[in-house]
């Protein structure tokens, strides 16, 4: 049976890196509310349920719902061999999961430093400030950790095939450039290996028709948002 | 063998959550960084390692190098009866420690809203506002979260028994009375559940003697931080 994926319809977002697993892996799926819109998701927030997620994406797999992007990629990896199954790769890859998890929330927060429930352009004075921070202090640090593990594995994060977290990587590495074009341009030659498995993971025969599928949605009003004032070299 | 834990000395912050549950287990560990110093952590993140954490904490634990919190958690949860043993039962206590990491992530962004890597002093301006979204929409939204899941599920969040989100969950509540009491004390009554299961874990027989203990430590200049004008009712 297919999996139901849920998510805010319209933007990639946390959705887009269980979309990729999915897609990546050929594991059927239902993406509900592109399908349903936003009045499908809310009234499906409102089920009560014995695991309910406390925000999207959310998997609902036969009687399992499961919550939080990197425990449904955690389940994905496991079901469907999108991660190794010993216990050390296994924790692993989700370790680098959790910390792409973490690159992504700082990535969204420099457009809500102080108030996720405004908007942007109620808090652009101190998004310019967090902005520049992000750019220069955690751009680097994130990717400059990324490409010290590849330099000590090789083409990929954990070992001879890709898993789920060089899928991530690469949307994280999308997002990146779609929000700090300019630092990004300046950051990649410091993280050649990193760009490299962005290169790699966009060239796979797997993702190939859905990268080129309007499934595949663009950037726009969600967690990597590109506004000028906010990027530098 | 026992385990090695390694968080920066001096401050709860996130290596706690690891603490508690080693403690609440009874499971053997040593807490390196408070017996060998800032130096002996600095020294042992320089060391190359087949998975090297991104940052404290991390768990050492035989040929194993465990980082993330939520990881580690996932690892003790499984190893040591942590966590229910089905599958359905793993994932959903995950879902909330990584619920909970989120909560966590967002009280250290209180009082460091546009930049890790300054002083608190240098954005208080950014701080306060930032502090009073966190109070007034976030601590509500988290806590009324865990309410509802202890409505339906009764004295845990997983089952007949405690489990690491449980302890979490605890010191979630810990820090969030330590860095905003008066904030919480007008919200505890809108969440008896979350409040009971707080002194629940609080008199478990299993923690009494770490939490009286030295190694116990307070809350200071951690994640947690307690600036009385961040604070209101």
């Amino acid at each position: 049976m297919a999996y139901d994926l849920w998510y805010w319809p319209g933007i990639p977002g946390r959705g887009e890196f269980v979309r990729l697993a999915l897609e990546a892996r050929g594991i059927p799926y239902r993406d509900r509310a592109q399908a349903g819109g936003v009045e499908a998701i809310v009234a499906d927030l409102r089920l009560p349920r014995a695991t309910p997620p406390f925000a999207p994406p959310y998997l609902v797999a036969e009687d399992l719902v499961i919550g939080q992007t990197a425990n449904i990629l955690l389940f994905l990896g496991e079901r469907h061999g999108l991660a190794p199954s010993d216990l050390a790769g296994r924790l692993w890859v989700h370790q680098l999961q959790l910390t792409i998890a973490d690159a992504v929330a700082e990535a969204h927060d420099v457009h809500h430093p102080v108030d996720n429930g405004a908007y942007y352009e109620e808090q652009g004075a101190e998004a310019l400030r967090a902005a520049r921070a992000f750019r220069e202090a955690r751009i680097p640090k994130y990717l400059g950790y990324f490409e010290d593990v590849l330099a000590a594995r090789g083409d990929w994060l954990a070992g001879p095939r890709w898993t789920y977290a060089d899928i991530s990587l690469f949307q994280l590495v999308e997002g990146l450039r779609h929000a700090f074009p300019k630092r990004m341009r300046r950051v990649a030659p410091d993280c050649p290996r990193v760009m490299a498995l962005h290169r790699r993971v966009a060239d796979l025969p797997e993702l190939e028709t859905y990268l080129a599928s309007d499934r595949r949605l663009p950037f726009g009003e969600g967690i990597f948002r590109h506004y000028p004032e906010l990027d530098a070299a």
